[in-house]
């Protein structure tokens, strides 16, 4: 049983301001954008080839000649599926029968590449069926099985329309069958396939999900050499990764055993976000323990203040406790969409608001500075600082580009983003029976399933006040206190201060019924962060962050200079007034610092006597927005 | 014709201190340890196989099976070589009947390797004589023979026996024939021969060998193709390497066009040094200019202050400009060394102080720190920070090692320090028709080729005065005047101020001669070093140094947690007295700083306010001589 659990996303409707913009976005621009990149109607970017690959197996399924073939990465399905949740997620807000109809056209395509067996995955279809299920550690599909599954539930639980969830739950079977019965040793080479049978589970009521994803959960790192022999076992590659690397596949221990987050970001946070799903939904006591131990590992060590992870582009992956350096930092934007999973999985489980705060920390930073402002163009990788000439050019740096580029070969993060975006309701708002959770601040419009209603007013991030009005209904409240905003926290219902029950970080609001207005206060002032002194990177500096926005300073803003900044330890940071023209608007903080004069020669032993200087800052989400120079999110920080 | 030139290195010899100390080193443990090694007569180590090379080299030359064959790099030869040259070296200040037979049986089993045509190579000898002069990219054929070319003239300037000259002379023959009169195209893949050939010239007279180097100099990057269509003829490799990455290897431009030192760093040096060379034994203006232009790359936007060259692992290689991260900088011991010689060469071309200073500190902090004090272990890397569980740990910080380790695979570095060390005096002093130069100061005595001898007292670098006293002869005397010390550098003459010529950082005395005593004042003061606001990774930090030694401050005088440490901007910093019992016989500082008190998370909304704290600092050339702990050089520095 869930302590509580996510609303269904239909019941989220955003309405105005912050998360409506990004939403709208996410419907006019980036949904359409991609599904012309996925049938290959955009010029100049990289061939995408999804929906034929889908074509083309479909005739190999009839017997007929696949027409051009495969083409693509071996998890190339995954876009297509990607695609479809983040059009689901946008029809629940959107009705919209254009997009709906080419979904189904979608659907039907891929119904039809289903191999009568279950099968589903164009790679293997088009290419050499023997290969299948031959090449775990590398193949990916359980991984692309993973996202069409998740893809099937959203599309049902927007649309009720069920002919996607019927092939995922064959596909489903089939699995079941090879690993289950057929007892087929392994587990997947990238999670993603547990945390989707999840969903499946819930959406159709069949256990064999559940048992399944127990079932991979279970045997992962159980033995740990089961990679060695599948390469072993098998003459064909993909890339040819190092099968004794446990860390880089979460495989040395069973899951149940591991303590440090591990090895590639993304896969560590698909995995740990079924293995908390599980966790809460069998009341598995062991297996929660595991997650709480791994989501501090990633939080209280390999955790960038932005609420990205991976420090390394090797492997896209965790390194060891406290290295965090900020220009070669990998930080993938997919990565800490992962997380976002994680910490709502962990909430289902148990109710405390360091889920809430990673959460949110990842979203209004990492995530949103994943999408350039327009919705066009998308970062894999999230450096916490870039110096032009250095960042994207230096063999270290190639990875971290100082902009955005428009579409990738490996164009995981686009999509993984519009999802996210769309389906935003699901991680703020919270229920069970008795009572309703807001764990993110959102406006809107949200009910839930006990019939309370509420509207939501609040032009947070950028005001530091929420409205509840309760439309309908009645029932508890529980309410997040940030930790940016600790002690400085206030509800009022009906104008009255709540001194009530505080547990864990969230605020209990017993008997609230329709005509009530809850109102939420939070901190304003602008906060300085230290990171802890093991953190070499950050060593003598200062970040800044107002509300949940971590804050950077990029060169336009400062003369084209970062690097000679440092912020004054007992200056005054002032917030400016919002600006709406400004990078989508947005409110820049003006910050007492100093400049230091520019020295021709590499090292000096002359006094260089820093001048005062207002530094000004931006919200890091707004980064490279305003074309090529320098950013960074620490500043060394003098008295 | 040369503005000055190195002295001989027998006519220096070191009486006691601290470079007697090394040399004394170099002699006792270093090299009699590397004859075990080369001798595959020390256990625990690994297998070297260099001796063996040559004599199965040999039973081949004969038409003879090759025994066990080869075993090693396709370098292996050099680690003889280098061994040969540090022992002719160390002959020149320790005559040793013994070490001289030594070298006379291994130089035996040496000319028995050469093949009657005069080529020299073990691997291509003993595995496929087919492969000679198919991969210049990674054969190294050039390199080795450039290796064994010095070791040659180092042994017959020692003791003026012409075995191995004969060997190389003809070796150079070899050479000359196939890449000069047969006109087969292309160029070293490690550059080391065109420096060698200009030593091979000076020492025999041989017109050949110079015109050899200047053809590998003149030709290399005029075609950068050539390495491509090397690959596509042979059906062979040693490691694959990209023909093109013309970075990597100096050569996508004539030398006399580049401008960025760019590439694997200690070939990119070893080439430089080659040009410099040649530039000025042939007054090549052009080339010259190029040799300045790729000093002033490296030492103003591309070396760290401890002298360290080459910013990353991948290619042991130079990046781009200002990237300079300490906890993985690779800064390999051998790139040092090759930045003195490139330093030596220049002085040799024009006489200014920046490549005497640039000389020195390489010498005292990267080279020296290249050794363990006890001689018996090393560092390829000489990071700049060092943080036990990320250093040598991290997947991105494998190469950066915390501590020493014993002999290596490809054991370029410990053989180069010997040799340096052993042959420190042609560094140091200076010589042409009227004057004699004082580029380093060193205890010692030393006579110049005009009739001046000189005694030097110093105990440099631990005090501040070195005094000259001349022994016989008479002439002019010109002595460099430090960076760190300028401004406060004196000179006395017999007791009496000098007020004379200074030109481009050299004081310049007239008329010396025999009884004159020359004293020299340094300034004392611990200097604080701020870098470029273009290095990021020294923002807002501080370095100390004092006279030619950068500190740097360890866990084990720190209660172990440097990490939390900043140095007070306008605190003190105090030498202590010296100690001869501590690393070696060091100095160390007292400085004003701050301690920041540890916090468990790893992110804090709140103040940390830091503790006055004493520093202790040491000398960087010592660091890792006590165990594990933390390192850095460079601390915050705050007010």
């Amino acid at each position: 049983m869930k302590t509580q659990r996510q609303i269904a996303v239909r019941n989220y409707e955003s309405r105005k301001g912050f998360i409506h913009h990004y939403q709208k976005l996410i419907k006019e621009v980036v949904i359409p954008y991609q599904y012309a990149v996925l049938h290959d109607q955009v010029e100049g970017v990289e061939k995408s080839h999804v929906v034929a690959n889908f074509e083309n197996a479909a005739k190999a399924v009839r017997g007929e000649d696949p027409g051009d073939g495969f083409y693509g990465m071996v998890f190339q399905d995954s876009d297509a599926a990607k695609w479809i949740e983040a059009a689901s997620y946008s029809l629940a807000v959107f009705p919209d029968k254009d997009l709906e109809q080419k979904v189904d056209e979608l659907i039907d395509k891929i119904e039809a590449a289903q191999d009568k067996d279950g099968y589903l995955n164009t790679y293997y279809t088009i290419k050499d069926k023997e290969k299948r299920w031959t090449n775990l550690l590398e193949g990916h599909e359980l991984y692309c099985a993973g996202h069409m599954m998740e893809a099937a539930v959203a599309y049902y639980e927007t649309t009720r329309k069920d002919k996607l969830l019927g092939v995922m739950q064959k596909n489903a079977a089939h699995i079941y069958q090879r690993f289950v019965t057929e007892g087929k040793e392994g587990y997947p080479g990238h999670p993603e396939v547990e945390l989707a049978l999840l969903r499946l589970y819930r959406a159709t009521g069949d256990r064999k999900c559940l048992e399944l994803a127990k079932h991979f959960i279970d045997v992962r790192g159980v033995d740990p050499e089961f990679y060695k022999r599948e390469v072993e076992n098998r003459d064909w590659k993909v890339w040819g990764n190092d099968a004794s690397n446990y860390d880089y596949q979460q495989s040395g221990k069973p899951v149940r055993e591991q303590t440090d987050a591990t090895g590639h970001s993304v896969r560590a946070v698909y995995l740990y976000t079924g293995m908390a799903d599980l966790a809460a939904e069998t009341e598995d006591q062991e297996l929660l323990e595991a997650c709480r131990r791994l989501f501090e590992s990633i939080t209280n060590k390999r955790m960038y203040v932005t609420g990205g992870i991976g420090s390394t582009v090797l492997g896209e992956a965790f390194t060891v406790d406290y290295n965090l350096p900020n220009d070669t930092a990998y930080a993938e934007t997919c990565a800490s969409i992962g997380l976002m999973f994680f910490a709502s999985r962990m909430l289902e489980a148990e109710v405390d608001s360091v889920y809430g705060d990673v959460m949110e920390r990842a979203f209004y930073n990492t995530v949103l500075a994943g999408m350039q402002l327009d919705g066009k163009r998308f970062f894999y990788v999230n450096p916490l600082e870039v110096i032009p000439g250095i960042s994207g050019e230096a063999v270290t740096h190639k990875h971290a580009l100082p902009q955005r580029p428009g579409w990738y070969t490996c164009a995981c993060c686009p999509p993984n983003v519009a999802r996210c975006l769309a389906s935003i309701g699901k991680y703020a708002y919270g229920e069970n029976e008795t009572t309703i959770f807001v764990h993110l601040f959102m406006e809107g419009k949200v009910s839930f399933e006990n019939g309370l209603t509420l509207s939501c007013e609040t032009k947070y991030p950028y005001e530091f006040k929420a409205s509840y009005q309760v439309l309908e209904g009645n029932g508890n409240m529980a309410v997040r206190e940030p930790d940016w905003s600790r002690d400085k926290f206030r509800i009022l219902v009906n104008g009255r201060e709540q001194t009530g029950i505080k547990k864990k970080g969230y605020w209990y609001l017993e008997d609230i019924k329709a005509g009530d207005v809850i109102e939420v206060l939070f901190d304003e002032q602008v906060k300085t962060i230290h990171a802890s002194s093991r953190v070499a990177s950050n060593s003598g500096c200062a970040a800044l962050q107002r509300g949940p926005l971590v804050y950077c300073v990029e060169g336009i803003d400062n003369e084209g200079d970062v690097l000679s900044l440092s912020y004054a330890e007992y200056g005054e940071s002032k917030a400016e007034k919002f600006e709406p023209e400004l990078l989508g608007g947005t409110i820049r903080l003006k910050v007492d610092g100093y400049k230091t004069a520019k020295i021709q020669s590499l090292y000096t032993y002359e006094k260089n006597k820093p001048e005062p200087y207002t530094i000004t800052a931006v919200p890091y989400y707004t980064w490279g927005n305003r074309g090529l120079g320098q950013m960074r999110v620490w500043l060394p920080e003098r008295s």
